[in-house]
Order: structure tokens, then sequence, then C-alpha cells
């Protein structure tokens, strides 16, 4: 099913999530479509048509109950455990991931941090090792971690996409600016942060267009 | 003009300029869309339409002239000079952006950073600064910037978004979780790394869907 469910609603139920269990937390029990589509900027057509995707758990007139909700998104996503991931490349970005991600305590988690460079293996991140590549395999078998970031520069990008696969990952988010090409098996999403602030310029008073 | 190009067509843009000034560098004068296509991993007939939006630049039979639409493209965006832009929060995330941009020496460059913890007003990263919320307004007028990050927690987010707002700027690059709230001159674009963790969990073989 994974595949046929358009990649911006997969994008969208983070959203309905946190806006849930924030609901959750303040013992609100049911919320309406015109609720939710309130707290997260999408209309209600939008969150019913989206949530009728994985089956329809509204009663119609009464709303969402938004514990059950929250649980039934949590399984789609596959968030109802701790999500392992590990990070390649302890640069300044990776490190920021890293801590980022260490001092959230989400459901999501980086666990384990690889970096070639022999200065920084046995350093730590918070309280994570840097690790060097050599035991990416096993590191990815003994965490259970289907899902990486690669946070190395374009050049060393691909050998390392290249790795995480045959270690078995299957989510790749890449922060490099390289064209990574992986298996079918293997799920790749770029965050290319030049991009960003490239196209964004676009949108000043400074440009052509 | 700018709105009613859709931004999928503009996130793209970057992506050619970047293969463009590869080429320029390499010497290559022509390029055919086939080949900007194989080095892109858009279709050429994507490519076609995109730049259609701005004129036709190519010769039939023959292809693009490499310069001159790296020029365009460089115009387009509004990269034909350098583009100044300010970052909020010099936490983990901020610092790494900040130092990020800084030695990459792109045409867009984070030339002040800010935040309110008056422990690290004083510091510097790399060569700048950090300064206090205060000084926006002046630092903005006197940069020229036109684009802004922010990166702080979530509950301090809108209030530096208006004060952005307040200050000139037209555009602004989200990385708090937080959903803001900006006039209609100003261009939001969010990117929630937590969202991005989150969402892809759901392409790995951990999830009922």
């Amino acid at each position: 099913m994974a595949r046929r469910i358009p990649e911006v609603v997969i994008k969208r139920l983070p959203v309905y999530l946190r806006v849930l269990n924030d609901l959750v937390r303040k013992d609100v029990e049911i919320i309406s479509s015109a609720e939710l589509a309130h707290h997260t900027g999408f209309s209600s057509e939008q969150i019913r048509k989206d949530l009728a995707y994985f089956g329809a758990f509204g009663t119609r007139g009464v709303g969402y109950n938004t514990r059950t909700l929250s649980e039934k998104i949590k399984g789609i996503l596959g968030l109802d455990r701790e999500v392992p991931v590990v990070l390649v490349g302890a640069g300044n970005l990776g490190t920021a991931l890293a801590r980022y991600s260490m001092n959230k305590h989400e459901d999501v988690r980086i666990v384990a941090v690889f970096d070639k460079d022999w200065d920084k293996i046995g350093k730590k991140i918070e309280d994570v090792e840097i690790r060097p590549m050599e035991d990416l395999e096993e590191v990815v078998k003994e965490t259970g971690a289907k899902m990486a970031i690669i946070a190395v520069p374009a050049v060393a990008a691909q050998e390392v996409a290249s790795k995480l696969e045959k270690a078995g990952i299957e989510a790749i988010l890449n922060f490099s600016p390289a064209k990574l090409s992986v298996g079918e098996g293997v799920y790749l999403q770029n965050i290319d942060l030049t991009i960003e602030l490239q196209s964004l310029a676009f949108y000043t008073s400074n440009n052509e267009g």
C-alpha cells in the first residue's frame, strides 16, 4: 500500500499527529474535522480525504476520538514504537541534527553516528559515540535501524548511500546536495538547504521574476 | 509574476543552475535538454516546460547555451548578486546552518545572526557576531537583507516572524515546528525536521501501512 498513497498525504500525517497529541495531553477527547482544520491549517475536506486513505475513523456529526486517531496514525507511520535512525556524517549539520534528535526525545531517534574521520571517531555527541563506517552493518543489525540520515559532503554521499542500502536501510533522508541513486527497495528523500535558500530568493523583490 | 509560477518549478531552477554552473566550469558551451535531463534527473519535457515559463532560451535541434541559461536563471531567482540572509536562533541547528552557509561561499549567505540569550550575544559563529534581537531592524536595513531563517524553539517562533516582517523581511525559511502566521507580503517556507523523519518512517517495513 505504501507506494500508492501520495507523498503529500504522508507528510500531513505527522502534522495531524502533533495536534492530536497536544489535544490528548489537554484531555480533549473528541475533535471535529473543522477544529482539526483550524489547528493544522489544512481544510477539513483535505483532512477527511487524507484520513479516508486509511479507513474511516470519524463519527459523522461528532468528530474524531483524539486518542484513537492518534494511535491509528502512529500505527500507519510506524511510530507506535521507538524508531531508531543512524546518521552518517558528524560535521556541523550532522552534529546539529544528532543533538536536535537526541534532546527532543521524539519517537524517531538517532541512535548511532558514523564518520570516516579518525579525529572524530570515539568522540561523543551527547551520549552517542561516533563510530567508524566499518561498524555500520553491525550497528544497523544490532539496533534494527531501517532509517538513515546522510549529512556528508556531496562527493562522499553516493558511497555512503550504497553502504546504507547494503546494510539493510530502507529509507534515507539525504542532506547532501548530491543526486543519489539507490535500489527500488530504498525510499530516498532529499533536503537540499542550498536549493531551499536559492529558491526562496525568488520570492523577494530582488529578482527579475 | 512570482506568485503564478508553481513552487515546484521554482524549486527545480537551482538544480538546473547547479548543473549549468558545473558545465560552464568544464567549458561546455551547449547542452541539449536530453543531457540536462540526464544530469538533473528531471525529464527533458519537464525541463523545456519549466524554462518556457520564463521565455524560450534554447535553439531547436541544438540546445541551450550553458552560460546564457545560467545567467538567465540567476536573474530569475535574484542570484545575480550576493543575497544576504539573517538568521534568528543560535542554537544547535542555527549554528550549524550559519557555519554551513558561511563556509560554502554560495550566492545566498548568512550575514547576521541573532539570539535573545545574553550568554550567546557577543560570541561569534565563524566571523559573524551574534547580536541581540533589538538590533534586528537596524541590521536588516544596513545589509539590505530580504530573507531570513528562523531556527528558534516553537514557542518563540511567531514573535520572531512578526519582528522579521516588521523589519522588512520578504521571505522566511522556518525550521521551527510552529505554524506561523505572516502577512501577504511575506513568503513563508517551512522545513520541519521532525515531520520529515516521522513521514520517512512510513516507508520502512516497520509500519502497518
